[in-house]
């Protein structure tokens, strides 16, 4: 990716890029890498070093919390055209958790180095608003997260979860039970019980494979 | 409160107070009042009317949210000094989620109605900024209630608990049963057990109207 086509990418975040002055733009490009990370990679991590902002071009990023036994729950994903914000927490100072980020598919992803990031919040009110902006957003992300989990009963979070991926990617369903429990920051074996409930209510047809889904009604009744 | 006492308390908050013209300063002045609310008072919630910013002079806030059937969960309290800032979701674009604030003690408050600070937002890329850095600073406050809801057991919850009241106030702790599970997110009953179990380690001595903590070297093998 040459200058100019980071530019151009780049451009696309208003929010970011409209308040940059003509050399801090030389400036971002010259800190910004395009990295493609394959499907499970993990890209940043509490322990490992602080990658900086990363501006989705193409694929999915899961961002999860983990306890120290290994538990995952995912706080929300990162779709192309938006911003992953907290894979610079080394320089946020508000932010005071470790979170982790990995591809979910294959992604491309500009990043923009942390140390130049921390280096435009200070000279730049604009982007310091950016950051903090980007937080907030993430912030009203994980309350919804964080509601399912401690007020819906399981069985209207999978259903949740079925129709969301219904209406993005059809009927089929090709999540492992493991997949969808760590999604749902729950235990596979809570899972497949209530896939096999769902099941025995004709809403999914359960294979090794895959999950159908053979009722939509039914299946939103759940919601 | 005055213009003067007013001008006195606000200009704590530099972060806020700092970067205000001197218009802007009596705006503030002209849109603030005190208030004074009494231990449980309800201050905001998603269903009534917007309050706007809150600068606490005195007392102790919750801010929490609740399910359909009422269960609560503490997220944070804000304290003399700070801000609460969910008090104005309504202006709040970023604030997708509907949070509640009450007084926890008898508490005086210093309010900018949310009219007011939003045309202050819209105007003044700094009160931008630092609406949206208390909202992050919240998200970090937020994420580590839910990393001891989602991952540490709730013996270890209740000790930190009960750790953090003796360093505060001592030793005697005057919270019901009730009042410690709506603040750990849980119930009455499993409190009532875990402090039993914790009576029976020699941890704390259970009365109807206390709870004394008896052995802080147990107590903290327990965090």
């Amino acid at each position: 990716m040459d200058t100019k086509e980071k530019m151009e990418f780049l451009s696309k975040y208003d929010d970011f890029w409209s308040h940059l002055s003509d050399e801090e733009k030389i400036f971002v490009c010259q800190n910004t890498d395009i990295m493609s990370y394959h499907p499970g990679q993990n890209i940043h991590s509490a322990d490992a070093r602080c990658v900086g902002v990363l501006f989705v071009k193409s694929g999915c990023l899961r961002v999860y919390i983990m306890s120290e036994e290994g538990k995952e729950v995912t706080l929300y994903r990162v779709l192309p055209g938006e911003v992953c914000i907290l894979s610079a927490s080394c320089v946020l100072t508000e932010i005071t958790f470790d979170a982790y980020v990995d591809a979910e598919e294959l992604s491309e992803v500009v990043v923009l180095n942390a140390f130049a990031f921390s280096k435009m919040i200070k000279n730049n009110i604009y982007i310091e608003n950016f950051s903090n902006k980007m937080k907030a957003i993430r912030f009203s992300d994980v309350m919804w997260t964080m509601q399912q989990i401690l007020f819906f009963s399981f069985d209207r979070r999978l259903a949740i979860f079925l129709y969301e991926e219904l209406i993005k990617n059809g009927p089929i369903i090709r999540y492992s039970h493991m997949e969808i429990a760590k999604y749902l920051g729950s235990a596979r074996e809570v899972v497949s019980r209530m896939l096999k409930y769902f099941e025995n209510e004709g809403i999914v047809k359960v294979s090794r494979k895959e999950i159908e889904i053979i009722d939509k009604k039914k299946l939103m009744e759940r919601l």
